[in-house]
């Protein structure tokens, strides 16, 4: 005899609909609950029916998420919070890593992948909007600002907003010679591009103009690169009082540079980074950033993803915004 | 006409080799010559044929790789290290995030996407060995210490060694009440516990006795809880002058509550951590660690399961062994 959710709530002595949360993976469920749950499903051998209606539907009931790098934690951030959005409704997330190289974003878009996914979340980095024209049909959200005329649906923020409040942030402690972290001449560099347009606006709006040489690029956005920027102003003469890296791992490496030249963050030196990573609330000092609201971006990707597999796949692209909030901690503001 | 790898090689005026390294997304290409071979790519319209080869061999050219959470950096980090071994034998990687949760990684230990994977690493936190008695014969390869003597092939490091390793140094360093963050007396807990051995083996070794009231326990293993578990410490009055956290972001967590009570790490109390996480390289201070080589991990774990793929799926379960290596730095050492 095959046991049925109902069965198992019996035996465990909780809802249906408790079950099903254990079932699906959700964290809030609690411990004690969870264990009864589990014990019943082990006792009655119980397997979740997952597969027979996607089958009926022709599914696989998995969903990619396709994204540059799992070892910058916003992506990994990114990804829990697409993981918890897809098993609200009943998908599973596979998660590509494609190193942000074109050709492998390119292999992820045209579908290798095609027979084994239900839909694709896709973050590019390096991607053009021609690479995304032969697309075989696999339903696509698009996160991030890169081929944002595309033929695809996409979730963004708006980071140009983001980069002049977090400029003005720095401007009104009273900082004149704040640099920036992060630029980069790449075709990969849209993030930057609009971080870089953000910071140079609010510059202008307070009148202190544009200087080239508070500018220091980064190849990549990892901690190193931020510490070897930020040594790299300290040792070109043009002494910040204030830096503005674009992303929180870059912001980290800043820190430990300045902590090695003996320089005080914020006194001698205010630090802000970009994404609300969970590390900026532990480092030493704590990390001023630009936090994304990661759950609601994921949230809407998984719903436009849903939307499109179950609905007209047909429809224009759409283009949904999710919000963001400046979070001053003690890397600008002191203890 | 269907171009091929060596049209695209002449186009580009680059061997063979080098085209399908960039195909399979190798980083240490040379970025002019990517740009050119994406190049050749793009004006030939080459799509690599990994597909076809696939389908001759009944294959899907995907494997997957199941891990608890991605925002602890440590299994970010392995990840990437399992993409890249993987591409190195033409698979694409797929991560499965189960959160640690018996359920979910039974499910994905059962094969609920056993049409779509060629086999599965899997690093579980709360699964049994009996959760793995009615496989369906997807080949498998565990990482971890967790249902050691289960039914598939294994790669381990000797957490019991390493933990005795790193408490040793401590000891060597004249600390005499040495704490340790992270134990746990859940099913979940097997590096908990193995890690909680070695410490007190070193401690009986050393003639320091076990003192129970400085072993603080952590529900889950970020930085939040180690924070936590430090303060806990730290009010409890044991007065710790050393405290070996169980992973690296258990340590950061306590480095930040050190630095929040006015204590000097390493003057007053050493941090060491265990995982060997790129985030150690830059706190402040850095962080002395365990550091597990990921790379072979990773390697082995692709090696066992192609053999499993492509070889004897009825051979006896093998074991093996990654090597480790103590990094000692400024939280227990200084400048």
């Amino acid at each position: 005899m095959r046991h049925r959710l109902k069965d198992v709530a019996e035996r465990a002595g909780v809802s249906v609909k408790t079950v099903s949360n254990v079932v699906n993976g959700y964290v809030h469920v609690r411990p004690d609950t969870r264990a009864r749950v589990e014990e019943a499903i082990a006792e009655l051998n119980y397997r979740p029916n997952l597969s027979a209606r996607n089958l009926r539907k022709g599914r696989t009931g998995v969903i990619a998420l396709a994204v540059p790098e799992l070892d910058i934690p916003y992506f990994a951030e990114l990804a829990r919070h697409v993981v918890t959005a897809a098993a609200a409704l009943g998908w599973t997330v596979l998660i590509d890593q494609t190193g942000g190289v074109r050709e492998q974003e390119r292999v992820v878009a045209s579908g290798i992948t095609d027979h084994l996914i239900d839909g694709l979340i896709f973050s590019p980095l390096a991607l053009t909007a021609d690479d995304l024209t032969n697309l075989d049909g696999t339903p696509m959200v698009l996160l991030g600002e890169r081929v944002d005329h595309g033929p695809a649906d996409h979730v963004v923020i708006d980071n140009v907003a983001a980069a002049r409040e977090i400029t003005t942030h720095l401007v009104g402690l009273g900082r004149r010679r704040i640099a920036a972290i992060g630029s980069q001449r790449t075709p990969e560099g849209a993030s930057a591009r609009l971080r870089l347009d953000g910071y140079r606006s609010a510059l202008e709006e307070a009148g202190l103009g544009y200087d080239e040489t508070l500018v220091a690029p980064a190849p990549a956005w990892h901690r190193a690169d931020g510490a070897a920027a930020m040594r790299a102003l300290l040792t070109s003469g043009v002494r910040p009082d204030a830096v503005f890296c674009f992303n929180d791992t870059l912001a980290l490496g800043a820190l430990r540079a300045l902590h090695e030249a003996g320089l005080r963050v914020p006194d001698d030196v205010a630090v802000a980074g970009f994404d609300g990573i969970e590390d900026g609330r532990f480092s030493v000092p704590t990390l001023t950033t630009i936090a994304p609201d990661k759950e609601r971006i994921a949230r809407l990707a998984v719903e436009l993803l849903a939307n499109r597999i179950d609905g007209d796949r047909t429809a224009p692209a759409r283009e949904l915004s999710a919000p963001y909030r400046l979070e001053p901690r003690e890397s600008t503001k002191g203890r």
